[in-house]
């Protein structure tokens, strides 16, 4: 009930560095593991430790907007750099020149877009990195849940110089409200990653770690994903095909082989904001996919979780939904 | 279980503003109440909203080192103005000319040294805030526990022009593995709170929110603060007089009205973390007072708390303690 350790309980590390290692190949011992209270707290104690104002940090375009607020929260200049289906352009990466202190990336599964870095892009990335001294801040969010093919390991099991800090969280594989999650840190970090956060919030809460602690080292955590896995395969599968059925040919699916969400694109022309504004007014939330942009792009889309629904509930949603779109889009 | 509000859940924080409004006569709404992990975030969050980089903060010496670490990772600058036994002094700060941003005191019962801080000088820097358009950072961290007289009231309850940021925490009246705590902030700067939070760590945790709105709802808080008020009168009884016994003459106690710590003052020309180092070794855990300063003062002294220890442990712990002092401060 007392003060804690600002990187977090020890037993908790030990079972996240464990976990990592066999689930992840992330290659870390527990003194590297920093609880965080989730994936926004690991970037805004990135964004402090490893970025001064004005240094630039690239991050992917379209990306997570929670990493460009911490970012821009921190005075850095955030700079965009597109993805493809081979996950963030590392050519055009590098093409931005030396003054580069850090990259965000999702490459397991790209936030919103889905897709997963080429092998290629990851070996060129590194070595660019460890070259030019660039910290690698890879969001591994939702990697537990990948369908129709095996986990793609993490980067930092690739990573031969300590470039990468790894971050993780309990918001997907469990439930935003636990506010648990952690970043691995590389060894020369870790004084100044607890500093940070020791002057950001002191530690994290003790008795969701304890009970986390539990959860895994008594192979609760193990069974949930499994469980969740064959869940969750069901529940997308019936967003896709509901889709594909009341909306033959307007809406194009992206993303759909892992996580808990995928990406409609809509028609040219679409405002995906209204869209989404009008969904919201009957009961249906959804991301506008503009707002993972940093101006607006070429075609607008909705972001659609299927995590927290279940199959009619999706039906219905798909239904309600498609009462927002304008008439020449639903035959 | 899902994503919650940035500012806190909201019967949560209607159970806040009422019962500041009837303990510590703040006046708010509940949609100025902003739940945080604890007064460390408190202070991240107002340092982030209200200092640019270079700008001038000032705060009590001695002070809450947390305070100046929140401050000092803002980039700003922190002017130390000294306390005496009227709190921070005021005509001193006001001196120090009009280009100050804001001011961080603990008006109830000053950290370290225990001081309240007096009416004339509470009216002098409320005055000169509202004239001079300074921000006023009152943190009240354990002002629930005061003994042999009546809680002060908070210095919000006096403003009349919206310029304190007030801020409280559960820490100290519940304990500090909960991370919970609240600020009340001006109308004016509710919605830059909450975007700062956002981008801190997007919301607090759900369930400790949940219980603690059941245990302040449903009487057991209030019952909690009488009973606990009435144990720490007898640990801080029995903390003085066992100083007072096994160290007659030595160490001079100061600010053992309130709260669950007192400071005892060492002779001049001992150094306090040296002596904290020793009582360490020995399993004594003691603040030195010089932590608290921005600069070597010129007395040293221990922060001794007593909300963790029963009456035994207290004892012991002084006679323990006094195997740390050199032998001519023990008869």
């Amino acid at each position: 009930m007392a003060y804690g350790d600002p990187m977090g309980h020890l037993p908790f590390r030990e079972a996240i560095a464990e976990y990592l290692g066999a689930s992840r190949a992330v290659r870390c011992d527990p003194s590297q593991v920093l609880v965080t209270t989730g994936s926004q707290q690991a970037l805004q104690i990135c964004a402090h430790v490893l970025l001064d104002p004005k240094e630039r940090v690239c991050m992917e375009e379209p990306g997570y907007p929670g990493a460009r607020n911490a970012f821009g929260a921190a005075g850095a200049t955030v700079v965009p750099v597109k993805v493809d289906n081979e996950g963030i352009d590392v050519p055009s990466l590098i093409r931005r020149g030396q003054k580069i202190r850090a990259v965000y990336i999702t490459p397991s599964h790209q936030y919103p877009t889905g897709m997963t870095m080429s092998a290629a892009r990851r070996i060129a990335l590194l070595n660019w990195a460890s070259k030019n001294g660039v910290w690698i801040i890879e969001d591994d969010y939702d990697s537990e849940y990948r369908f129709g093919s095996r986990p793609i390991a993490s980067l930092q099991g690739m990573d031969s110089d300590e470039r990468i800090i790894y971050s993780g969280t309990f918001s997907k594989v469990m439930f935003p409200a636990l506010r648990l999650g952690y970043v691995v840190v590389p060894r020369d970090l870790v004084s100044a990653f607890a500093a940070a956060r020791e002057a950001a919030d002191i530690f994290p809460a003790t008795l969701h770690q304890l009970v986390m602690t539990d959860f895994i080292r008594e192979g609760h955590f193990a069974r949930h994903i499994r469980r969740m896995r064959v869940l969750y395969t069901e529940r997308r599968r019936t967003l896709v095909e509901t889709i594909k059925a009341e909306l033959p040919g307007a809406l194009e699916v992206i993303g759909a082989e892992a996580g808990m969400h995928l990406v409609v694109l809509l028609p040219h022309g679409v405002n995906d904001v209204a869209i989404a504004r009008a969904a919201a007014a009957v009961g249906i939330s959804t991301i506008p996919l503009s707002t993972c942009h940093s101006k607006a792009p070429d075609r607008g889309g909705l972001i659609l979780g299927y995590g927290g629904v279940n199959e009619d509930q999706i039906r219905i949603g798909i239904c309600k939904l498609k009462t927002c779109f304008p008439s020449k889009m639903c035959p």
